[in-house]
């Protein structure tokens, strides 16, 4: 059994971690920090985990994680910064589930999370855990960034127009929807029940933290700058992402069958599944499964490309890529613990 | 492996029970029906199904379903009294999730559905699948009568008071909430997200179809005819039913330690969660899970006893409560495929 | 015109009140107050008002509040009763719609809200602001006591049942359903909407503040004790209360007509609107709208009554009562400014 | 006082209508007209009327709808036509919120609408019903087309930069998100409240009707052929539009100052209203009310204009609308019966 720990497992994706690894035949949660629930029993925070899980928060400060295999990070971002050095050194793996290690520019990350990275050293050598864009890598790292939500669900649609080269990239269109949930569990105002239920928004149009990472992924697989809009909104609906792609056919590209160029790039992914020509995924599609559902339209055969890809947040865009990428680090079956079909309706 | 029919599987009843079944270690559903759907594969209506079930619909008069071991009928009312006699000869044991065998006097039932009993033979060997009060009748029998929705929840919150004769019989009050899902997949006005959401109502308060069955139940606990007032309420949640009871103890009921009696009474119970005194369980506790949740109070000590039941109508109320009484038919462990948490948030 | 004050205004309690007021055709709102927010527009907290107030927040003490006709107290529990007699002495009306004047009785004030009152002089000359059981003392009142959402949908649907003693006074059940509106725009976990939204859950089970109100009120009426068990249930939905009520007749009441009664008992009432026979009131019909719909049944001819009352929390059970009761302090028709049918779908 | 009678009122587009003319001082509503519920009293489809409004539906084939000063047709597309000539030559006005008489072409029409348009020569004279692009054509007219909900947020978005010919006209991205009540009130399973709570997608990506009248409204405003990518999606509120607008500058236009732009275009607007810069409006700001509100952003001073465009779909979008072109067509104060703020919370 794998010996996992958790850092930070009081939010939501410290929740849907737990929810997933209590049913992963592989591993074993040891110990999960919380400072301010230290003492109390998990499922007396969460009571669906009653009977499933038997452990209590500990204080960060004496939480023995050097023991474990893997620790995964869901604190919030600039946590795992002052925690890797010491796990990687005692040989333990590292997932941060937060940004800290997302963007590979030091300066770049200051910018945009307001603070010092604390190890740019560690940095260096951090693998960006989109196992479909970079599985070979994870493969040999000992410490995973694991992608933010926005950017993984973005990153998947664009990805087979990218790789081929058949878009002008200087004018890419990310509108974005997500649930509630994605805010996270802290105390706002802003995501109140009452505040948010029957309304929708966008928010963070002059500049999202998502947007510098999803460049960055984009760039890397075209190996050029790229133009991007992102435009996330805040809908009424606990999970769940759905982003609408926009790009626009270069001249040659004009003629290549795209239905046919997805299903082939992701032939081989268990967690893609490229819808049939014409069709709409849905989020619920993919309620607490790991699934990147993706459907590719060309309205009036016309030169633009539009691209719906929905995830769960909270799995694909959170804890289930997060032991995806365990699965990959320890040598396991992909799929492992993430079989199950999405809770539909 | 154990061999699996369903008799229509186009509702939301049958769309949870292949979720549930697609996961199942010991069972493989072999044939599923639809006159509606005949044709179509099941993941073109359900995509949450896409890659895990490669199945279509076919014509229910063309199914084999005489070579299942098991059927599920997951069809409205008053399909099941069709079948049951020809697959029981057949020697296929027969699940009924719909209300054909529930009310166990015939003419009861064609008062409150309308139609008259088609084999009140069948009816008659028919056990009432709630296993937490009839397990050992369900473990001998050929045809199982899955309890409705509201009747389990408020038969599991009530039957410690009733088995150990504690409150007066003749002014119980069971108030339940649920969610849209309960009123089905049919096209139906009343059922739109504008009818719906946002608001709340009270339906059927001056008889709902789920009273005589609630009735049946409680009085084969204590033997005598109970008084029953019971208010369903239709509320903008898609899953769970919240089920608030009220009852009276009796002067020598006084010095009952309630909490305790709960406690034991489900102790052994691997699906009905007792939580600590002065709890107040949430439905999304139990959502995509077959746990029943129960809470009792006793506000300011006097002799109102209000219980707290919650289930998710889909699971504990429907396909998970049928699943559970398949593995206590074929002898198999009662939590094999329901072991899963709770999808929360 | 009347020139009105509001004591706190960023709650929706007070968001409600503006929307009402600036569409009055007899009152001007002259000052607002908050702390957090002095010196911001309110257009600017609440966008909706945009075009409709120009008026910004000022702190509480600068507010010139002394030369209102009328002040509104929106703040929380235990600001108005600072208030109270400086505004009283200056000939200003109060209409406090938090709790701080409902009880009459100020230990037990004390035991609920956890502080001793601070003025149980004024206290005593306080009106209770439900014009429908009180409308001649409110017409003379200085200071009316605004009453709570519960004690409002509560009190109206059981009214009628004490005024004539037709029920067994010891077994009241009030179970109640509540939008997330009431319970505040306070930034609390609790009330985010990934943990309200498809979920429903009771709360404070042992014992609610609203419920010394209530048996006070429905004591009022009967002149004898009442044995009230009032559950609250958190609901996801904005807007809205559903109390679903509970009564056993007595014997010498088997055979008075409901109906006729409760339709009788409100056909002067402008804001109490009792449906026919048969009916079940949906929250959404008075969203917005400061009527208090009922119905009355008996199931199955029975000896209990089950009174369905829906209001929306922040209008009949807010601000719309209070400005209900405005209009009667100032010898206006009750209606005006009240007379806009809900908003629906 | 004006005299007007509805066609088709059972519809979510006729409620609101009714709503607003309740609260109309100048209009009384005389007739109103339903096959399927013809005899029933309107407040007993709508109880949120009942007091409002006293009148039954009546056959369209009995009603005196040519006694009427003015007709609003609120029945599904296709109807109108049939009365157009008629009532236009009994000198009633006629304003259609359906689709017959938006699209200038007859041969575009029936390609959209799939049956041949039965009245071109009416349709030569109708005006499109957009008052702030088209208000002096209206105030002459005899037949308003009243715009759908999605062209009206998409036109009044792009209008500025379209008029000043700032933008590129060959590539623009109208995402536009949907309450489900633009989706009608008919029986339908894929507008159910379990299949379209909690989740979202977009739907006609290939095309949908709303797009050829889009491009219609935008060609008038410039003279030349557009380029349009429009997308919508369906959420999970019930009322609601939030398009979200993409355009490119001209390299002309670099040094435009936009948000002062839209602020002089607007600036005589009662229902246009342009928020500061930095804003995102959201749809509920709107809730009820007829006011389109706006914000236009420039992400990193770049050369991509977004514009966030928010109404509600079944005031501004439909029957507010309708209600202004009423006003404009008698000469009424534009914003009469449509000057109350928006429902928040």
């Amino acid at each position: 059994m794998i010996k996992v720990g958790i850092l930070g497992g009081t939010g939501y994706t410290g929740v849907e971690l737990l929810r997933l690894l209590v049913a992963h035949p592989r591993a074993r949660l040891e110990v999960i920090t919380s400072r301010a629930e230290a003492g109390r029993a998990v499922s007396e925070i969460f009571p669906s985990l009653r009977r499933h899980l038997d452990l209590s928060f500990v204080e960060p400060d004496h939480a023995n994680l050097q023991s474990c295999d893997v620790v995964f990070c869901a604190a919030p971002n600039g946590v795992a910064m002052g925690y890797a050095l010491t796990l990687l050194k005692a040989g333990v793996k590292l997932i941060d589930l937060a940004a800290d290690f997302r963007l590979k520019d030091p300066a770049l990350w200051q910018r945009w999370y307001g603070i010092p990275h604390e190890c740019p050293e560690v940095l260096a050598e951090a693998v960006y855990g989109l196992p479909e864009l970079n599985r070979e890598h994870i493969r040999q790292a000992r410490l995973v960034a694991n992608p933010g939500c926005y950017p993984t669900a973005v990153q998947l649609g664009f990805a087979p127009l990218l790789e081929r080269d058949l878009v002008h990239l200087d004018h890419l269109v990310a509108d974005a929807k997500s649930g509630v949930s994605g805010a996270g569990r802290g105390a706002k105002v802003a995501n109140l029940f009452a505040e948010v239920a029957d309304t929708l928004k966008a928010y963070a149009v002059p500049g999202h933290r998502h947007s510098p990472e999803i460049c960055q992924g984009l760039e890397a697989i075209c190996g050029r700058p790229v133009g991007l809009t992102f435009v996330p909104h805040l809908t009424p609906m606990i999970r769940g992402i759905h982003a609408t792609l926009y790009a626009r056919l270069t001249r040659s590209a004009a003629d290549v069958d795209l239905q046919a160029l997805y299903e082939s790039r992701y032939a081989g992914e268990a967690f893609v599944d490229v819808l049939p020509a014409g069709s709409h995924p849905e989020t619920r599609s993919v309620r607490g499964d790991n699934t990147c559902r993706l459907a590719v339209h060309r309205p009036n055969g016309g030169d633009v490309v539009v691209v719906l890809s929905v995830i769960d947040n909270l799995v694909k865009g959170a804890a289930g890529q997060a032991m995806q990428n365990m699965n990959i680090l320890f040598g396991l079956e992909e799929t492992l613990g993430l079989d199950s079909p999405a809770v539909l309706p």
